[in-house]
């Protein structure tokens, strides 16, 4: 057995990140067995129907037994509680893991139930899309995307390099960081633009001066990214600002400061500040697409032959 | 010759739109003669190698001679300049029409110039890419895509007709209405997301607690779709923000209200609040994908292969 094999895998939650763990894992051939459980009844059924689990079963408690890796994957205001129901029935030795966007408030609401014989290893995958639920997985979610780990300074090394091998055999680069730079780092490059799109899709909705015919209809000038963004898992989204609080809040404050600069520059008119602020902001662009998370095709505004394709 | 039909088409700038509606145009069979006219010399020859045009002149009064369709394809903030230089050589019954995405301002910068033999009708076709110059045109650019006409109230119904088709023709949707309504339903729709990704992505660079290379590396959580709108042309954008100062103030005004709202939600821990707004969003969401502005196609986050393809 390699490093990132498992004998049981058990996925607690099964939308569509712990469905698409499972889709890849079976792609990877990373374990024997993939056991699931999900809180709805409805989700369960699903996830029996499409098959992607060897087996679903009843409870979370059922589900984590003799299982090597335990993966959590429900939102984050609901992992204390998971926890707590699986923290009886976990195997020794275990690794137990979760996928929240947010990671110091998961470890408080995870560690305190965990028994000191399983390797706690929070980990973020940074993969999702605007749909939710256990239909929407799909095996190469995870291709090409970031994992983080964030695991605690008294963690076995061994336990974190496995479930590195594990995300990577799975189609994740993975990296290491401290929660607490996690969440900055996230509230950053995902929860601050997030709350910023919801917020214009929510002034677009409450404008009585322009109908919605007409902020649907020519959408596709900008406004239709804020709207991919604003369609994300309302849930998922609640939580994410509940418990990343500090970070968003300070984000969102510096972003509000700036605003007030940019808005203050159209006000007074000054061109030249505009132009340098955009030429600044175009060379980070660049960076994106050197990096690898982009790619320079002319997509804006478009629809790809690939996406009408299935969208038909 | 029917109305869609130009004998010959004077383009104003050889940008990212001019040089896509001259690829467009000559797809459709629109005009028996496209003549071109850009101000730096590079973008010139840049035009004559890729062969676009039929002739690309030295200088605007020389391309809108015998034209009977020009349009003016350059920053809003250049309008009124090069309407000056073209005006005593417009023939006699020419459509002369733009492509600024404000309109007021436009009109307020072209109108005072253009003598009364000739029929301005100002347009506005809402489409582009993150890319400028020549070399980004492609006849596909307009495709499914809405161009707004706003005709001055005493222009002639036949002018503004006739564009009309010709934009069809060019593979676009149209629709008409007053200039100050579109630059209030652009403000909306676009200036305002540009202001807002731009100012997002200029936060992201200035903080010194996050790495360059952590918001490059991690961007496809959400920023990612930012910097692709903060990537277009900083000189358009100058103008556009310079030129719809009144209504893009209205919006951000508006935006940063309802910012302080939601901030206030997250600090206060008004997870209900949070859920409500957020369900409420999604639901506009819908209905871009239903106007076919969009697909639903799992994109957030992910590289499609036909992007791949184009990329390389």
């Amino acid at each position: 057995m390699s490093g990132t094999h498992f004998r049981r895998v058990a996925l607690i939650g099964l939308g569509l990140i712990g469905s698409s763990i499972a889709w890849a894992t079976r792609r990877a051939g990373a374990a024997d067995e993939i056991v699931g459980y999900a809180r709805s009844a409805q989700t369960r059924a699903t996830a029996r129907k499409l098959g992607f689990c060897h087996k679903v079963v009843e409870s979370p408690a059922e589900a984590v037994e003799d299982a090597d890796l335990v993966i959590v994957c429900v939102p984050v205001g609901a992992c204390g509680a998971v926890t707590a129901e699986i923290a009886g029935s976990l195997a020794a030795g275990a690794i137990v893991s979760d996928v929240g966007s947010v990671k110091t408030s998961v470890i408080a609401q995870m560690a305190p139930h965990l028994p000191a014989n399983v390797h706690f290893v929070p980990a973020h995958p940074l993969a999702g899309t605007e749909h939710s639920g256990p239909e929407s997985g799909f095996a190469e979610l995870f291709d090409s995307r970031w994992c983080i780990l964030t695991p605690l300074p008294d963690a076995d090394p061994h336990a974190t390099r496995r479930l590195r091998s594990y995300w990577e055999a799975l189609g994740a680069r993975t990296d290491e960081m401290t929660a607490e730079h996690h969440d900055l780092v996230l509230a950053v490059t995902s929860h601050v633009p997030h709350a910023i799109a919801y917020t214009m899709v929510g002034v677009a909705d409450d404008l009585q001066r322009v109908t919605d015919s007409e902020v649907i209809r020519y959408s596709a000038a900008g406004f239709r990214d804020f709207t991919r963004i604003a369609a994300s898992d309302p849930t998922m989204w609640r939580d994410v600002f509940l418990n990343n609080r500090e970070a968003v809040l300070d984000i969102l404050g510096r972003f509000a400061e700036e605003l007030f600069v940019v808005q203050r520059a159209i006000r007074t008119g000054d061109g030249d500040y505009l132009h340098d602020y955009f030429t600044r902001t175009r060379a980070i662009r660049r960076g994106i697409i050197e990096a690898g998370q982009d790619t320079a095709a002319p997509d804006f505004g478009r629809i790809h032959k690939a996406e009408k394709g299935r969208a038909g």
